[in-house]
């Protein structure tokens, strides 16, 4: 008796006719496993273990297919990188292929930790649980230390609950990460103090194995108790390992060169990032400056919440270019389970930064507490 | 007198109406720098030292223009990860731009290494100076080490340059790294004493930094001339730092999980995974598999040997679907600087894989001569 082929059902759109459906899904399947012409395959175990089986196809619009293949767990290798390899490696580079969405086995699952705080430990962590949770971004690049410290300062004031650095601040001169990370530290520190409400910081971990070590010892050391990574500039792999194995706080997922992709938003941030470690996955929220639809958000922030082996669920935060005019919509959207990220929109106030930050933490409150009469 | 902002001109192509293009390209720039609204800059140091400028715009067809952005050189902060941020971060997230070009100045150049063979090292490696270069691949992935070694031995028997391994072959279970690399450089050993031709295995690199240190280790201890990596899928700015403080060998840099990015390939495979330390670039030839067009894989090899800082050139090598039939055309593409990538069709042939596989190296090296009395 030969066991069942373990299998991840990774789901594409393939453009294609009806005619050529057929066999446009069959070459597919082999371009993502064995990547060679079926009848060059002379292995048994190959037809049998490792080549991709075409599951399903269905017509979902004129001239669009959803076709599922059965992936072989084994050709995974239970790892990040060959993973990304295996659902959408080649096929990224042919035009008519979507990937927009995929199972996995429990075997793929348990190779990945997953979230190590995810809604629950953020929400420990920040001592809030009624509300929906509020953040903002020390920006622009540009900024020396104690510039960023002092806006750093005026968004604690104000009461918000996480002050992450803009995504653009790496390790440039006029804001090194050491000198910058241990300003902003100091400053809530102080703040602290004086009001008794601590914020969280999360700055921006960027580089290559060897900084990002670096970065880490920093947080550590400077006690800071969140970190922002964007896992597709870092590397997915890196992202995984070092969230995994290094990292001791909660890490804010960013968005940043994984837009293009061709991997639909839902599978990529609320399944994908959250796999590999994020604690919280930031994405553009509808009505903003990006692309993203109403529904695309939906389906993103479900993802991230729904059953996904002994996976966390992830805290969804959306974001780019909102106000907090839209803040009782977007409560209305996502649910108390959120944080909302607003930016540019405060800092726009120039003098006034204090207050409309104020407008912010206390717009939230009351829209989560408006949203928590009606469940 | 202030010193002229140093800058990396990105070059991106913008869908908009010439009515709405002047106010898109502005907030690309912002987009791209900044990520806040120019009213919400209070700073000077920042309006002239790390705001992008739009340089350029032309309009190259209806509903499309040409946007040359100048962003300051000192917001990448020299490095990998944060380049890319700079060039396509948070526009990948929006549809209506494409990243087409970028050109550099010396001090962002000499930051990266680049190749540290390129294609005089290679040849010197291969000792093979008068004609182009072949590669093949080991497939299907499932084979055992042995079988992966037998096929070696075949490939070696007629005379290949360089054997690589698939890039779906990374860790798994039924071939695992050491065990396939050491079949394979024992096969190729074997043939080397019967024949006097050894040739070069590049096993396929991939999984976190800590795995991939244990191959490079591997890779060195059994005396593997050349290896292969997917810089998308190990991440950038590991790629980068590997490549030029651990690797010893050539590495052939392959485009798996790159090729929805909206990155155009000339600048991408050309410039970036060179600068990166690619010493060869893997691309989908025109009439493939794949959607690249032939103007798009001439400038794409223009582009990996065309003069940057003091970069040595890359070795192009086109590949996926190609076939013997198809060398003599290859060859007046691209000319005798290329190595041609041909697996599929040759594992096609089954029992006649080495004479198929002679005839490989029997027309390259015809068309080479060929060519070489032409030019």
């Amino acid at each position: 008796m030969i066991a069942a082929m373990e299998t991840v059902a990774a789901i594409y759109h393939l453009k294609s006719t009806a005619h050529e459906i057929a066999s446009r899904a069959t070459d597919l399947a082999l371009e993502q496993s064995v990547e060679m012409p079926a009848e060059a395959i002379h292995s048994d175990y190959v037809r049998r273990h490792t080549l991709a089986k075409v599951a399903d196809i269905t017509e979902i619009d004129s001239g669009t297919f959803r076709v599922t293949l059965n992936l072989a767990a084994a050709t995974t290798g239970f790892e990040t990188g060959q993973l990304m390899n295996m659902l959408f490696g080649n096929c990224s580079l042919q035009d008519d292929v979507t990937l927009v969405d995929a199972e996995f086995p429990g075997s793929l699952l348990s190779a990945f930790s997953g979230p190590r705080f995810g809604v629950a430990g953020i929400r420990r962590r920040l001592g809030v649980f009624d509300r929906a949770l509020t953040c903002t971004a020390l920006k622009p690049q540009g900024l020396a230390p104690a510039e960023l410290a002092t806006l750093c300062a005026t968004f604690a004031r104000a009461g918000v609950d996480v002050i992450k650095d803009d995504h653009g601040l790496a390790d440039q001169s006029y804001a090194p990460f050491v000198a910058r990370v241990r300003a902003c530290q100091q400053a809530l520190g102080i703040v602290a103090r004086e009001t008794g409400h601590r914020a969280c910081y999360a700055p921006s971990l960027s580089g290559g194995p060897k900084v990002l070590r670096e970065q880490i010892k920093i947080v550590d050391g400077e006690g800071v108790p969140m970190v922002l990574a964007a896992p597709m500039v870092m590397g997915l792999p890196v992202f995984q390992e070092f969230v995994a194995e290094l990292l001791r706080v909660p890490v804010l997922a960013h968005p940043a060169l994984s837009g293009a992709l061709r991997i639909a938003p839902p599978l990529f941030y609320g399944k994908l990032f959250r796999l590999f470690g994020a604690d919280a996955v930031i994405f553009p929220n509808f009505g903003g400056r990006f692309s993203f639809t109403r529904a695309i958000c939906g389906s993103l922030v479900s993802a991230a919440r729904a059953p996904l082996g002994e996976c966390l669920a992830a805290l969804p935060v959306p974001a780019g270019g909102m106000s907090i005019e839209r803040v009782p919509e977007m409560i209305e959207a996502y649910g108390l389970d959120t944080m909302l990220l607003i930016g540019g929109a405060l800092l726009s106030a120039g003098d006034a930064l204090l207050t409309r930050s104020q407008a912010f933490v206390t717009t939230v409150a009351a829209s989560s507490h408006d949203r928590a009469q009606v469940d």
